[in-house]
């Protein structure tokens, strides 16, 4: 797991300042030493080769709410492809109505992140799928009932064996996950931003061009950098002035969890931006709305720099030309259960 | 809304009695005295023309959360195009964890009962479609809200200006609804029993047409007739044998809720049974998860009949030849929240 997150590094912002309005060709060019176009093909994964097949099934079992103990919640219930590949809910609910302690970060291109969760507590997407569906407040099921109801129904079998061709027993919680995987690695979104990366003048409005060199200039991008503006490195929320509990929650200290490190108190990887217009509300507290105040606290917060309404304004622009081309998925039809079937329990077991 | 439950009619269980294995052509012939094949087009709905622009904002309003108080359901969480367009729970789970009263029914083909619910207490799928929005126990929103919603997002506007050309206020509760009933009339499946009936001897498998001889002659067909087999009639569950409570729990019913008649105590909608190998558990109650076995409990609770094994085997063999072609459905992309959007709230308010 890589942690770009070192004391050092923190007092390094970047601040190359622009002219006034730089030129497209300068600002691409500085731009392409901080940032990357998506690619334009789904990206290789490690140790998991991508099939269609396996693409196919995995997409059935990201839809699937059998996956889920109730029967209720599918992976496409908190990371939602229709409304930015996320729930538009603070945090999201879970089984027995129960709320999850963070934010749900949206699926699309989260391939490119170097880890998975706000604390990076997944090394990669196969690992990150077999978390919620485990999460007590989550999916509620056990790895062991998720294997006997995909077990149960002949179709999946043979979609398991058609995607891990040469194995013995191909339906395991580890294929499962996989497979998922898989599937998300599909789900790219290429933008205006990108289009502009890779030499189109015109595919962002004068605004976003100014708020891209804003963005740059301020030091935003000394965190959100790389192929998804984020979900490369660990910062500290508050690195320069500590927000409000109503954001900043003291009972989460985000990746301090993770590796018992006090440097990493209140520590969290910094948030992938693409599609950030499509799914507040912000920050993994999900305590913010607006986009343009969630910008505004960054400056505060982050970079210890007042961000005036007209920057901000700038800014917010430049985040809307992230919004990309979300791709066509046709709803799976699912196989239907079976007399061997595990059925949904939404009873919820205390701890 | 019809009713074609009378005392009379009752009685007159039609007991056509084949040979052992009658020719395909016989069969046919005795079938279409009794079904209708699905038609080959979108059927037109009353006061709702249905436009390309209609079904795709219905598509959207179907599969959107935010209709919901929570922002956690759709209309796709309780009716799932891809497990048969149900849930395949008991009862539904709802606003708060609270359990639905009834087994959700599947939104294919729906557009061809009668009456919709359980109980008919539904003229139609736009009636329809206002009754879990509102229902506390299932969306929990208010019509009110909803149109606040819709109309925080510019998108939505725009769409629904498109779907209702003229109107000066088109975002409305009404047209909401009828959106919704455009999409859904687009949610028909076409199965071997259609192209049997519309003249392939070779669509249904000698098995499955013995097994459709017998739906026949044992007097299933008298309720489970017309082009949905069911959905069309009221019958009292328990005519000749009532079920245990476990089936038929008492404090359920049914259509007596709805016109205070006592002749309708524990009358029910006859189920449509298009995709029911797909759609377990069964009865309004959802107590039983085997298609055999509620195969046995209707021959004895409606027709008084011991229905064997082997007879059994047939009718689910031919109940598997109402399994359709499903709908391809592209996953729609929902306009993003705006400062003005009601924020989700999961609360659950005591009545």
């Amino acid at each position: 797991m890589k942690s770009l997150f070192t004391s050092a590094a923190v007092l390094v912002l970047a601040t190359t300042a622009f002219a006034a309005d730089p030129a497209p060709a300068d600002l691409r060019a500085s731009a392409l030493e901080i940032f990357k176009p998506l690619p334009s093909t789904t990206p290789a994964v490690t140790n998991n080769p991508i099939t269609p097949d396996k693409i196919a099934l995995g997409k059935a079992l990201f839809f699937d709410p059998r996956i889920s103990a109730s029967g209720v919640f599918s992976c496409n219930s908190c990371h939602n492809l229709g409304t930015g590949g996320d729930d538009n809910l603070e945090t999201s609910i879970g089984h027995g109505w129960q709320k999850g302690p963070r934010n749900s970060p949206t699926v699309f291109n989260a391939v490119f992140n170097s880890a998975q969760f706000w604390d990076g507590r997944a090394d990669d997407l196969a690992a990150q799928a077999k978390g919620p569906v485990q999460a007590g407040v989550e999916m509620a099921n056990t790895p062991d009932q998720v294997v006997a109801t995909l077990k149960s129904m002949p179709d999946y079998v043979t979609w398991f064996k058609a995607s891990f061709p040469g194995e013995e027993d191909p339906v395991t919680f580890d294929n499962f996950a996989k497979a998922i995987e898989a599937f998300e690695a599909t789900l790219i979104t290429p933008a205006p931003f990108d289009a502009f990366l890779n030499g189109d003048d015109n595919a962002m409005t004068a605004d976003q061009q100014k708020g891209l060199a804003l963005f740059i200039d301020k030091g935003c991008s000394s965190c959100h950098a790389g192929i998804n503006l984020g979900g490369e490195g660990y910062f500290p929320f508050g690195l320069i002035e500590k927000p409000g509990a109503d954001v900043l929650p003291e009972n989460d200290k985000g990746r301090f969890a993770v590796t018992a490190t006090a440097d990493d108190s209140y520590v969290f990887r910094a948030a992938p931006l693409r599609n950030v217009a499509m799914t507040a509300p912000y920050f993994h507290s999900g305590k913010v709305w607006d986009l343009k105040q969630a910008v505004g606290i960054m400056g505060v917060s982050q970079l210890g720099e007042d961000i005036n309404d007209a920057e901000a304004d700038l800014i917010v622009a430049f985040l809307g030309a992230l919004t990309g081309k979300f791709p066509e998925v046709t709803y799976p039809i699912l196989p239907a259960e079976t007399g061997t079937t595990p059925r949904p329990s939404g009873e919820v077991i205390a701890k």
